[in-house]
């Protein structure tokens, strides 16, 4: 694709926006993005025709606020890409004169025993986002940020350490949002959906989706934020090798739920 | 109960202060506890007979943190108790002089709205607490936090404006946890397993609560952070009338599950 406009989360050199990168090549137009909120605006504007947001971190798990977006709107899922999430230590100082760090949460829980195994002395700033913290390192001499090496090229840092997280496979999953599904029946499924306020209607609902043969690999579950500790489902699953009997599953699931829509094929 | 230590999350004047409280009568000492894992780890090496650490909120949903935690550690849940949370504007200031507010990550979700429309130039700054948010408030003349009246009272801030919140269901539950269950068969019970790696087994597992007639009341996951893209599964249920029966579920359960820990019943 060429001269789109692409919101993605964060300021210049986020992960995000190198998955924006990934995905789209460089030949297009990207907006950086203060809040996942505002990605899903500008593309229900009109203002950017995709949005790159946050899906799931293999480590800490679902972003909240984009599945509740979905929830909120009727953005689709254009399609899914994920990228190896590598931190790095980042400085303009040698490794012995750091007396902060500055780190965005999910980084810093990240890293965790890495930082207090090698900097038990140093204090710890919290930013909004990694490439806030490069630009709060890059102004201060006594000082490292941790994040992608893309911030270090961008913001003036030497990377003074590579691959510092404590775990093995940390990856980072994206959504594409767009107005519409790309339509192209893909390896899997996302649909929300509500189920009707008595016992077992969860199960009946599950049942379905297993009747047909269909493999459930993800369960979530996210506050109706209507009535008190009721909740939205979110539910990834395998299509099957036939799209007829896919589009049966969807009619049948959206019969039986009491809200429900189809997020999209990716 | 009385001259218990108790672990609670957060500053003095923190929601999860005001549920200790409620729960144990101000008989007890309290300990104020930076991160819910400190609060685990007091009560792990016996520095405190009970934690208070929150489990949900009806807005924001699940609080991960706590979930991990019972997944890496053996604490049980000793009971549950849930607060009304009333979202206040707490400022130095007047409304026109704001231009940052703190707010903690939780607070803001369940007051986005109200802060869009009401400042929608305003910086926010997250915090790890209200409490936080409230002492960094006091500290900046041209700024507001968000949080309980107890913090305005707690940390010399005036309320601006009662009952911030875009909902009008704003609850919070709080987890009792200990080094062992209450021993009480009570109204639910909480179970956190992992299946066995192949198509249909989430479901099976899921079956086998349906069969013994018991109500499955929410279902959550969370990364392994062991392997990629594979999931810790948190039920809650409700018990049947029969304790024996019970048991024999949680047999059951723990047969046909990869890793099976019983919670506790509260």
């Amino acid at each position: 694709m060429e001269n789109k406009n692409i919101a993605y989360l964060g300021p210049k050199a986020s992960f995000c926006h190198e998955a924006a990168l990934k995905y789209f090549g460089n030949t297009n137009n990207f907006i950086s993005s203060d809040k996942i909120e505002d990605i899903f605006r500008k593309v229900i504007h009109g203002d950017a025709e995709y949005g790159v947001v946050p899906a799931e971190n293999s480590i800490g798990g679902i972003i909240p606020d984009t599945l509740d977006l979905f929830i909120q709107t009727d953005l689709k899922i254009y399609d899914e890409i994920a990228i190896e999430i590598k931190q790095n230590l980042l400085s303009k100082t040698t490794r012995e004169n750091i007396r902060r760090i500055y780190t965005h949460q999910q980084s810093f829980y990240q890293c965790t025993r890495y930082i207090f195994e090698n900097f038990p002395k140093a204090e710890f700033v919290e930013s909004n986002s990694n490439s806030k913290a490069a630009i709060q390192a890059s102004n201060d001499p006594e000082s490292a940020s941790i994040g992608p090496k893309l911030c270090a090229v961008e913001y003036g840092l030497n990377i003074l350490e590579e691959n510092i997280s404590d775990y093995k496979h940390n990856e980072t999953k994206f959504y594409v949002i767009s107005k519409n599904t790309q339509g192209i029946f893909k390896k899997k499924s996302l649909v929300i959906f509500s189920v009707p306020n008595k016992s077992g209607s969860l199960f009946d609902v599950l049942k379905v989706i297993k009747k047909n043969r269909i493999n459930m690999t993800r369960i979530e579950s996210r506050p109706s934020k209507i009535k008190k500790w009721e909740y939205i489902f979110i539910v990834e699953f395998e299509n099957s090798g036939d799209e007829g009997k896919n589009n049966k599953l969807l009619d049948k699931l959206e019969k039986i739920c009491k809200y429900f829509d189809y997020l999209g094929s990716y």
